[in-house]
């Protein structure tokens, strides 16, 4: 295993029998990620330009000419995979511990697919305040901040004050690259079956950070309308019980201002998006309108099976990279942030992930099919797509610096 | 160069002259280091191992036997190189930003001569409460905290801090790697001239974080007698200006109770130590003990100029590449923390930076001349040996989890 080349310390005492033959336990062991010089440091003069005396001029210059950080370190190339481990996978409230696997797999998705390198960081706090002052004064050493896997609703405030805070992208990767990527399958499934996103109305289950982003994005985007439902059925205004995350849902959600369960939201409507887990019972998908399109995102059991979804629908997609059209992040994020670092980003605005969503969907435009309306994650002309988009947004929308 | 091509975005758009001509800038056009995968990420099948579904496993494993971080994340192989920018180089308080070339060199360092994976962190932030609060935050995701270039006499604080809320190492290399370089080599120069440290008297100019982490780390040796000099003399019980640090310090030195200036504190000492900058005059360098040991490591300019001091001195050691006996913490930091993380150390104790010093000044010990007390930063045999000698340390000390 490539992981224990760079832990030849690792070692097996008292593993499980899972753990000694699970191939996921064996890949991970050691680690799936190490850092390496770029530069050579083989001898004394190769110390003395890399490290003193040569540095110190590097850091006289920066301390003159602050923007000069961004040519003569790796921080406009670097970003901080942050969680808390809080909501992480499905497997919910495990730590920051428990939550670096995932974070590590996050950073060499950004190496992988972006050419961003990445870094985890496991918070061990929970406090609001105090995650944004810890990575409000991490900032300096790095282009952007990924959160993943914090907890909704405190991830919404985490993001927005941190982002009021620094001048680099703070990006909410379970809100926003869920929702570009979401967008992006929906206008191609919309121009397969020849109708305009104007005229759709989607129905949300899941009113976390996902279903409140795709939300957004999709009133951005101009579709006709959107129902996101929650536990207790439709977020419409008339409901007594909403948290200020969901108020404010209502006040742009739900044009049509329905009440009731999510099974009266679906009678007619043309697209389900399910971010919630649980199960859609079929009468009420039998309910939707012709031709609908159903995206059952969540992981590993969606709302409606395809097997189902596929006897009412003209278009289904899933999470699984085992069906076709997976609504997969790694579509969107590497993109996003290579994009953003590219021109120096001071944020990622709503212009730059419609940007993204536009431009994933363009690269298999020439090749929609009822099994195609997203690309494969190994699609190698995703992430200069997305970067090539994003980064141009940016400077449209006056964010970048370069 | 190497940087380029990490960094293909880089760009010299407004380049000085100097930027443009200098090697170091060149150098460090791009940054010094990048992430690297360990794992493959060819396909779907490597993705559903090292990403979902395959990492929640190994995710659960960890939440539920805490301990397994170690063996299947990289934890345990990558420490974090903290600054607040407030003491870098002699450059002193340049920030956080124009201090990451030295902490990304730093970090370089550690893969290179230690094989430890290292990630810059400069913080924005300056109350002690805040730095402490801050990295404490962050150890969930590293084995080790590499304090650097933080100023007096805030960093006594922050690392004692530090070590009572986490249980990785933190040490501070301005403080421990310069005291554990300098014991090695005052060893072997005592062995030379065949004198037993126990009977040395050494004078220490500079009571900043070297100097009290020099002074601490002789007496633990048992050098006979050790005076510590500041702007305004000997460290003496009887000084009404002491800070606590100072206070302290005064408690475990100057057994002989000497008052007044370096000057006098050099009258007949054996051993001269200089980690302040300034410069002692010949004429009480003149009045050293004969065959008098002179380790002037202010750079880029020593105390004594080693053609001064050769006059009076049996052997002599500065700071600097140029001369022999080069005091270069690069002997001590990557061996110190590669043993540390080898064992899973919860710290670094006093019995593992002397077990260290020990370690490195063997290196040479058959090889002993004037011009060889300590081995050269490149000299491959260091790491090895203290590597060994401080994780073999850990473990009889019982701060060993492994």
């Amino acid at each position: 295993m490539a992981a224990e080349i760079v832990n030849p310390r690792s070692d097996s005492d008292g593993t499980t029998d899972e753990e000694l033959f699970d191939p996921a336990f064996a890949l991970h062991r050691g680690g799936k990620m190490a850092v390496q010089a770029t530069v050579p440091m083989r001898d004394r003069d190769d110390l003395s330009l890399a490290y003193t005396p040569g540095v110190a001029k590097v850091c006289s210059a920066i301390a003159e000419q602050p923007e000069l950080v961004h040519d003569y370190t790796w921080k406009s190339q670097v970003v901080a995979v942050v969680t808390d481990g809080s909501a992480v996978l499905g497997l919910g409230d495990i730590g920051p511990e428990a939550s670096l696997p995932v974070m590590e797999g996050k950073a060499i998705l950004f190496k992988q697919f972006g050419g961003v390198d990445a870094v985890p960081i496991a918070l061990d706090c929970r406090d609001v305040d105090e995650i944004v002052d810890t990575v409000a004064r991490l900032a300096p050493s790095f282009g952007g901040i990924n959160l993943e896997d914090i907890s909704a609703p405190r991830c919404f405030e985490i993001e927005r004050r941190l982002q009021e805070r620094v001048d680099i992208p703070i990006f909410h990767d379970d809100q926003h690259g869920t929702a570009v990527v979401t967008l992006a399958a929906l206008r191609n499934a919309a121009q397969l079956t020849g109708r305009p996103i104007g005229g759709l109305r989607a129905v949300i289950s899941g009113a976390g950070a996902a279903g409140v982003a795709i939300a957004k994005i999709l009133v951005e985007a101009g579709i006709g309308d959107v129902a996101v439902c929650d536990r207790k059925g439709i977020v419409s205004a008339e409901r007594a019980d909403l948290t200020d995350v969901k108020r404010d849902l209502a006040g742009f959600t739900n044009k049509a201002g329905l009440t009731g369960s999510l099974e009266q939201a679906l009678d007619g409507a043309d697209v389900f998006i399910g971010v919630s887990g649980g199960t859609v019972p079929e009468s009420a998908v039998a309910t939707m309108a012709k031709d609908a399109m159903i995206f059952a995102m969540a992981n590993p059991n969606p709302e409606i099976h395809p097997d189902v979804a596929h006897k009412y629908a003209a278009v289904v997609a899933t999470g699984r990279s085992d069906f076709p059209n997976q609504i997969n992040n790694v579509l969107a994020f590497p993109g996003i942030f290579a994009g953003a670092l590219q021109v120096r980003a001071s944020r990622i605005t709503e212009g730059m992930k419609l940007a993204a969503a536009e431009a994933l969907a363009a690269v298999v435009a020439d090749e929609l099919s009822a099994d195609r309306v997203i690309p494969s994650p190994f699609d190698e002309r995703v992430a200069p797509a997305v970067t090539a988009a994003v980064a141009a947004a940016a400077r449209a929308e006056g964010v970048a610096r370069r």
